[in-house]
């Protein structure tokens, strides 16, 4: 198993974390997957770092940095998402601003093409948190935002895991893509976008869009976005716990994401893991299984690199 | 204010509080709205109080309390439900068993007469937490669970507040429903159902069918059940917070509702409260503003009765 990854900010004015969820053993031996999925989550460690460094807000970075992991088929959120099992896509996604707890979220969406642009008009355009279903859809195309349908979102690679999954044959992936920053006034955001899981019933909502589940930002202590077995995030509050457990019992982030990740997770019997940064801007990566993917970097340019031997690279993101 | 309430469990073998949401003042002095809503809140307690007083199971005994509650026109759940922006009915329900944190789920059902029954179909018969839309109509109807439509859940009082509501006169009611018991066993089990908000956005899914939000039972500390301005208790986590106050700082169940209900939730500007169970079968019911009705009892006799004065009755329940 890839060891967890902790890094200190040092100081550091910003900091950023993506994950792409797990990638299976197959496709990590896949060269052209992992290139193309490593490129973009460098990209979009790239494009957040990019608005951090000019001082830009945390909600713009997590927006901007989920849309290029929605946009890349390699991830199950958005373009390239786990099919249901009648085989359409129902998407979920989650912002939630730590300067405030402000959240906005969207389930079951099937037109938006980005999910993560209707969960964030759902924080700043109406008076709710959570729209699911037809009704998000209509309050996406109201918003204007762009639409999509089965030709862009479906792919055949997911095709193949559904029909796999039919026969119980294939072991499912757990996609999800995720994203936290600390921006440079010290707010802290956090967003979570996926397709869920392959073969799914329709309708079924996992961690990702219910805040405290799959995301949670509150700026006095961290943010956090998992990626797992969804049901047992919501059934533990996966990232409301990594906070509360700051908050409450004085653990550090690492500690916190122990409890979580190492401990209550996998005492039901859960697999996943989870991304966070905390009120300082140390970032950790944490899962109980193989194969989470993700990258980061702070304005000091440490790199995380999932990908990448050794895992703490010092190698410059580019974003200066 | 009604003072909050705290009824210490004195060695109690099960505890059982339901809560009706608030009652505006205007239909606190309705007489017959204050009789019937008083007659179900009893009921709904009678029915539960069997079923734990037999030994029955806490899940049982939740489920049959919401029932009574749901069919009961005075609250906004089920029958009676408050009416979207479009005048439909679209229904949230959630069941939380604290033995092993199993949760299930429904958001935005239309055509299941009673979403707790839904709510816990999902917790017994799927590996999901929560369904959403027209896949969770669709998986009740497969379970066979009973239909209903407009003319059932559509009632004149609702009509008239959304009415009232789209030019802005009349103040919503927050009129939710929900449960707390532990069982002869000491389990804690949790439910929560509702109608949501008048006027409120097609979609539009508040804190009670979520997970921690709403409801939250953990047998090991407690379990909760929310009523009021559901975004903030998305927000602040509120069901899940009260318990983590008491496991992570050691907080009493009355300490650890203080601080969610008269803290966090005002502090964001929500209002509303919360009835709870402690793993001693300790019952509390906590609001920050005035109105919410709710009826309890434990084995010992006590019974709580938010329409009566005194607040803390001998009255027996009538349950042996």
């Amino acid at each position: 198993m890839r060891p967890d990854c902790h890094i200190p900010a040092r100081g550091a004015r910003w900091s950023v974390i993506v994950h792409g969820g797990f990638m299976a053993a197959a496709r990590r031996a896949d060269e052209t997957a992992v290139a193309e999925s490593r490129a973009a989550l460098l990209e979009s460690v790239r494009r957040a770092g990019a608005i951090l460094d000019r001082g830009g807000d945390g909600c713009d970075a997590v927006e901007a940095a989920l849309i290029i992991l929605e946009d890349c088929p390699q991830f199950d959120a958005g373009r390239g998402s786990a099919l249901t099992a009648t085989g359409g896509v129902e998407l979920d996604a989650a912002i939630m601003r730590g300067a405030d707890l402000g959240a906005g979220a969207v389930a079951g969406v099937t037109r938006v093409r980005n999910p993560i642009r209707a969960a964030r008009a759902v924080l700043e355009h109406t008076p709710h948190v959570l729209l699911q279903g037809a009704g998000a859809d209509a309050f996406a195309m109201a918003r204007g935002l762009e639409q999509a349908g089965p030709d862009w979102f479906v792919i055949p690679r997911m095709q193949a895991e559904l029909a796999a999954a039919r026969q119980r044959t294939g072991a499912a992936e757990m996609g999800t893509v995720g994203c936290v920053v600390r921006d440079a006034r010290g707010e802290i955001t956090a967003g979570t976008s996926t397709g869920g899981t392959t073969n799914k019933l329709p309708g079924r909502v996992g961690d990702s869009p219910l805040v405290g589940a799959g995301t949670w930002a509150d700026s006095r202590w961290c943010g956090v976005s998992c990626t797992g077995e969804g049901e047992f995030f919501v059934r533990v509050a996966a990232a409301r716990t990594v906070c509360a457990c700051m908050e409450l019992a004085h653990l550090s982030l690492a500690g916190a994401m122990n409890d979580v990740i190492h401990g209550r997770i996998p005492a039901l019997g859960g697999r996943g893991g989870a991304i966070a940064v905390d009120n300082t801007g140390n970032i950790s990566a944490v899962a109980n299984v193989p194969g989470m993917v993700f990258a980061g970097c702070t304005s000091n340019g440490v790199v995380i690199n999932a990908f990448d031997a050794p895992e703490r690279s010092t190698e410059d993101a580019g974003i200066r």
